[in-house]
């Protein structure tokens, strides 16, 4: 069995080690142009020189939960795309989350720098029932981090495109409930795909929807956010903050407004990383659950998008 | 049934009010010398003089989790003395402290400050099994935040004076256990209760043992925190940084070597706050219990201390 890795961060001297490791049968070796054809590729943003060389593959593994880099590319027919699920990101999803919306609501970002300026502060604690959470996407990574928020009390409202029920979560589900979950929201947290129906999700019309006072927290993909639109609700007050993880050029361009802005915290697409050692045990497993002939999960559709 | 409220806080005029709402067939009123004799006294940091007068009490209600203030004092025998037993705390304590462990286990004051001086950099992600969390302390308090932390998959240990079995955590009970429990965490968080066992336990000698690059979070009574033993073992290297909510004199004085420490993050007290309308709930319905002979929760063992 013939495996290919490619990467368009250029990490494979520590993959394929790795996944020739966890796949002793198989020979892993790097994809470069011309390679002979392979039975699996394990790709990161490949190129579609790679996807129309490659003709006989018997499935694609995305190294990463989002495939929007590569479903816009031209994909053979009929083969299985598989993303990673879970592998370890969903629980620093939830950390990621959980620690963004505790540090707005306890104004820990505030407590800490009164106390940096020497100044031993007072503000009035504010009822959690003032700050519900809603989740924008409830696929593996949107359960997970609402079970953390529901854990810790918050009221949590989920949005997703098709109806899901989730306990202790008030679900919308349908573009006609977009406008009802932004109206009972006052946090919101992007974990949707992105899709050509979801990009520019967060826009005006629909930021300005969320209960004054409110917080937008982005850890999906920069095009979901339209940029200027969240500068003008934090300038007019609507909206309180947020924090961003993710952007529509990474590394986020110099001269970027979002730079230096007082009312946004800023990460360098740190929320939830591929981490390798699960990473290539999810997908050994899922090759040799093919070669049996058994179902995988994962499986992106392709219709959709995710 | 006559009610005494009294607080050093001074904050009488929305407590008064709300204790009468919920006890309409008590008189409430706030304690002044010579005032008449009360059936309860609901206190925070009272006088001796208070207790010295009221003799006919039959329970004292401390508006807090910690009643090493009260306990310090001269009680009359034979008189219940009655902690808050949660009442909205304990989710309280389990924001702070998970947000303060995730922010150093993830290292997201870093990322921010990059981010703030216009750098998009990259850290290496650190093997959560490297991140034991050690929970000084498994009351109310402890025992909530050792499941917000085992929530997030975070090995967690748990020292407690009498023995202990909690779901997920590795429970370590008494004196001869205590080196054993410290030498197993890399981040220490203190919940215990102030005794003169308790008194300075986070000394040189304790928090060397805890593993290298280890992390302290008190959230408990300054004076469990010999306040050089920490500043050496940081300028040392062997620990990383701390988070204090708690110091031996609050407000924290002016020119305390506390302020302004770079590894050092500092909030005012703030960890779990006392809310009033919950708490006065709590106060309302216990006094109901006693009086119709039933037992109460959050009873002091005035031997013990807490």
């Amino acid at each position: 069995m013939q495996v290919l890795y490619y990467s368009a961060d250029g990490d494979s001297a520590a993959w394929i080690p790795g996944l020739q490791a966890a796949l002793p049968q198989a020979q892993v070796s790097l994809w470069e142009p011309g390679a002979a054809q392979a039975d699996y590729a394990v790709v990161w943003k490949p190129s579609q020189q790679l996807l129309d060389e490659q003709s006989g593959l018997k499935a694609i593994f995305n190294t990463g939960a989002g495939v929007d880099a590569l479903v816009q590319l031209k994909l053979p027919a009929g083969v299985p795309v598989v993303r990673l699920d879970d592998a370890g990101m969903s629980v620093q999803m939830a950390e990621y989350v959980c620690h963004a919306v505790i540090r707005h609501y306890r104004e820990f970002a505030g407590y800490e720098a009164d106390m940096a300026s020497g100044k031993w502060s007072f503000r009035k604690p504010r009822p959690r029932a003032d700050f519900p959470v809603g989740i924008l996407g409830l696929g593996v990574l949107g359960e997970r981090v609402a079970r953390a928020l529901a854990h810790f009390e918050f009221p949590v409202n989920g949005w997703s495109r098709s109806a899901k029920a989730l306990d202790g979560v008030q679900c919308f589900a349908g573009a006609n409930s977009l406008d009802a979950f932004l109206a009972a929201s006052r946090v919101l947290v992007c974990l949707l795909p992105l899709t050509p129906d979801t990009r520019d999700i967060m826009n005006q019309a629909h930021l300005s929807r969320l209960r004054p006072g409110g917080y937008v927290i982005n850890v999906a993909r920069g095009a979901h956010l339209v940029d200027e639109d969240l500068l003008g609700l934090l300038d007019s007050g609507h909206l309180s903050g947020a924090t961003l993880d993710v952007f529509r050029t990474e590394p986020l361009p110099a001269g970027h407004p979002f730079w230096g802005h007082p009312k946004i915290t800023l990460t360098p697409h740190t929320s939830a990383r591929t981490l390798r050692s699960e990473s290539i045990a999810q997908i050994a497993g899922k090759i040799a659950a093919l070669e049996r002939g058994e179902p995988v999960a994962g499986l992106v559709d392709l219709q959709r998008g995710y």
